[in-house]
């Protein structure tokens, strides 16, 4: 039994701070508040962070290594959604990875679009339709279906695997929340959206959304790209507590490491106004309730002693963590003891089935003359990439790309077909000659690679295929590697170690003149055929609104007859 | 598909009316919410109320005829604990009363304490325990465990039936709620109450015990006891919505007749101060997270279509009523169809298993001479009943107790044991002479009688036993009878046919001179051997506190040595 005296109590009821002391072991035993005192304690006590809405792999690393990285943060409860790992191992891995230890408490959602697209457009390794959903939803640590993305599902009259998924999630874990996933949706096709079953949405708000959707009975996850002034203010509306919570969605090593975790969000919010009792119950109890993890996220008899000492309030400082009731953390000494990875099953760490690549498997070959060739055109801003149209001079049947303002990219096969290589071009991407490979490449995280010249491309390629998974780096004086050995996309090492790592690639890349808000992510998305509005798999370029695969040197000459 | 234009449209999420448009099926597909405009409607449009704890039997009606009494009022679901069937009939009459049909939707929480009390102090007809527990959450209608009300064995160290019953629960219904009953209870024993995994009090409270409840976590069910003007004050507070809800426990058929239902105690709250958003928040959202019953409690698609069109909102007046979406009851016609009792089986209409008596059987002979016996003392203003003192003169083993000013009482064992009558005195009762006999006894639903003769005792008791339960009034002049055929506690008939018959039985108690709040039900009590502090039951008299059989001949005499 711990008793802390002459403190301040977060009360969550009240979305205040009593002063009184506090009893527990396992759980919270007693709470004396004492309402009318004036009191003189030193910290506030609060409950552990609470994040719903997270992916493990875009920290790349594991869950254990997660625990030791985003604890010291307050972060005592996450629920992940491995969509990751699903799209590489499918179930068996994805539960594997599941398996892993961990000091602060994971909850599962299933991811639900694996993979995100069909086999005609890309390869992955992984599959979940309604079988895999009642297999995981026999674990007692799966509490969620994973965002719903695909809304033309939901609004087509036929069935589909995304009905499916969500019937047979009803029926094996009834009453148990739907997440969803719907940018820019509104009116009619909203109110479809929410009665096909799915009642959230993480993705970045305005006021205008947040009315309407919480209107319409959505709870909302509000990442850190929602943080602004004015949506803060609409969220500040006394009504809405408990009607939407922070969350983190992606955050990837190096800013895990230097700027925190869910506690960041929250300060983010705390700056642009929201008051700290507020912020803290929606990092706290909303994100509970929407679990349904009636057993943690306020401090109360019978709840879970997972608990944040706070010794400034304005800068929300962590002196000490209990989780479970028990200190693991102290902000002079850290983590009591942090979590070791356990050995883990060789075939998950020698997942890359590719031969080592050369040369003229790259084919960029074109008739000669002067031809408009369909090319990726990046855009710095955001990760939208629009078709480009480029006219190229071709002799000999090719043409110096570099010269021409283009890089090579393409999308090597990694799951044991060695299908042929379909590169292609792109337009704002390395300005200065070299070549990036990474085998992280969502969602299916195949062995994605920019290049200014093929045989930069083949170099680095063939660094990830021999090091079995990972991102290289690759220039004419020098190449690095980062080691991601789980299936490719999840680094074994510390995470002080990977985020210095992973800070080396963000830095290599703006190096190399890419533009981009997050360019390591922006890079790894190129391959994401979900995200509009053209992409690159190992099937070649794809039109992700007509979900199409588009040839280069054709496009822009039979468009009028195609589109 | 129906559609409401031009309306008023209840904002759970901003607790406000938006003006705008609404269409629906079973459950609502589309709202347009005219954020911004003003608007002209006549109606307002809010979900239906919800009632999660309430007792249907404290009605004296099945299932289905309360659908019929309740519904325009416009409760459209409630979650009932059928405490009092499962007393009588045990399991089994229990699921038989569950699977009566309804308009309103009727889920259940199942009875903690059947019995009340234990085998030594009364007996009963149904007992429940973890098998039992077990049996009844298999049912998708089973949502809750009821009150929890016997804090002691939450607080003891050693198992006991109680701790068995919410360990079972737990393990069957995981994240499902726990219901409790906690009057009075605070501080440490408060969080012992709410750490043994009891969340909820529906319970008098006051402003007081509203701060301390709410703040330890617990769900607040307020029923009309506790609407006052302090009270509706506390609640007021803009960061509770959410935390209580309006519930009714216990609403007699003439009082649900004349009076309303949930509606009468959402509107007594308003008239006590709160704005009718809040109070509408209260008495649909709020319940509804409390049970877990996402698919209802707001005007949001994909929920349950079960929608009160108001035409007055001063007065909460309603003019027609959609259930599932469909329109089954406007105010000129009242409900479309009314529900018909069907067939029931023959057991539980003759369940009153108990011969004839006669005025032997009343053994209140005592030895001659002065003596000083126990009798109960009835109050007026509460369902307290103290232990009285009183001389009596004693001749021919006998003395007269009415002139005394006293009533006999006694609770006849109805079944099947033909156990000894163990009548005794009560003050403070029928002031005029006459007999009223109850098998609507809580909890045990022996035949509870209270006369001021033995000879009218036997009649009235009598009665009950020949018409196999209910209440008879008798006195010189005249006798009338209520029949209550289910189990010797429900009535078959219609409900206004029942409401005007127990408006008679409580006017023959007045015009005896019976005192109470509430009459019939202070009677009822007077056999429950859980309210303290002297009781009657089977066994005679009941000490509830020290939960032991007294004997009024010799207790005054033998204190000293008892206690």
């Amino acid at each position: 039994m711990t008793t802390l005296k002459n403190v301040w109590i977060y009360n969550t009821a009240y979305r205040a701070f009593d002063f009184g002391s506090l009893e527990f072991d396992k759980t919270i035993t007693h709470v004396e508040r004492q309402f009318e005192e004036e009191g003189t304690g030193a910290y506030a006590i609060i409950p552990g962070f609470i994040d719903i809405h997270m992916h493990i792999e875009s920290s790349m690393t594991t869950v254990s290594e997660f625990s030791n990285a985003a604890l010291p943060h307050g972060t005592t409860t996450i629920v992940a959604d491995c969509h990751e790992v699903a799209n590489v191992f499918g179930v068996e891995g994805l539960q594997a990875f599941m398996d892993l230890p961990s000091v602060l408490d994971v909850f599962y959602a299933i991811p639900s679009s694996v993979p995100a697209t069909s086999a005609e457009l890309e390869t992955s390794g992984g599959f979940i339709d309604s079988e895999q959903v009642i297999q995981l939803c026999k674990r007692d640590d799966v509490i969620a279906l994973g965002e719903i993305m695909n809304a033309n599902d939901l609004f087509s009259e036929s069935p589909n695997r995304t009905k499916r998924i969500i019937e047979t999630f009803k029926a094996c874990k009834p009453g148990f929340p739907i997440e969803g996933h719907c940018p820019k949706i509104s009116g009619e096709q909203l109110s479809r959206f929410i009665a096909g079953g799915v009642d959230s949405d993480h993705t970045e708000q305005t006021p205008e959304s947040i009315r309407e959707k919480i209107s319409a009975g959505m709870f909302l996850e509000i990442q850190q790209k929602s943080v602004k002034k004015e949506t803060v203010e609409a969220l500040c509306d006394e009504y809405l507590a408990g009607k939407f919570c922070f969350c983190t969605d992606d955050v990837m090593p190096d800013v895990l490491q230097a700027k925190g975790h869910l506690d960041a969000v929250v300060k983010q919010a705390i700056s642009y106004g929201m008051s700290i009792t507020e912020a803290i119950y929606a990092s706290t109890y909303s994100p509970a309730m929407r679990m349904r993890l009636f057993d943690r996220g306020q401090i109360a008899p019978g709840k879970i002693a997972d608990l944040l000492v706070i010794d400034d309030l304005e800068t929300l400082h962590i002196k000490a963590i209990f989780k479970n009731g028990v200190m693991i953390y102290d902000s002079s000494n850290g983590l009591v003891t942090p979590m070791k990875l356990p050995l883990l099953p060789e075939k998950y760490l020698h997942s890359i089935k590719r031969q080592k690549i050369g040369t003229k498997d790259f084919d960029l070959s074109c008739p000669d003359g002067k031809h408009d060739i369909l090319i990726i055109e990046k855009d710095s801003a955001t990760t939208f990439t629009r078709k480009g149209r480029q006219s190229v001079m071709v002799q000999d049947n090719a043409f110096d790309f570099f010269a021409s303002g283009l890089n090579v990219i393409a999308c090597v096969e990694r799951y044991g077909k060695e299908s042929p290589i379909k590169p292609a071009f792109l337009k704002n991407g390395l300005k200065k000659s070299g070549a990036i490979c990474s085998s992280w490449a969502h969602d299916s995280h195949n062995l994605l690679v920019l290049a200014t010249s093929v045989e930069l491309a083949v170099r680095a390629v063939n660094l990830v295929i021999e090091n079995q998974g990972g991102i290289a780096l690759v220039d004419e004086k020098k190449e690095s590697f980062v080691p991601l050995a789980y299936g490719g996309i999840v680094s074994l090492e510390p995470m002080p170690k990977l985020a210095k790592r992973i800070e080396g690639v963000r830095k290599w890349l703006q190096l190399h003149g890419y533009e981009a808000k997050e360019e390591v992510m922006n890079f790894a998305v190129l391959a994401l055929p979900v995200s509009p509005e053209l992409k690159i798999s190992d099937k070649g370029l794809v039109d992700v609104l007509q979900k199409r695969i588009l040839d280069w040197r054709t496009y822009w000459n039979e468009e009028g007859k195609i589109s």
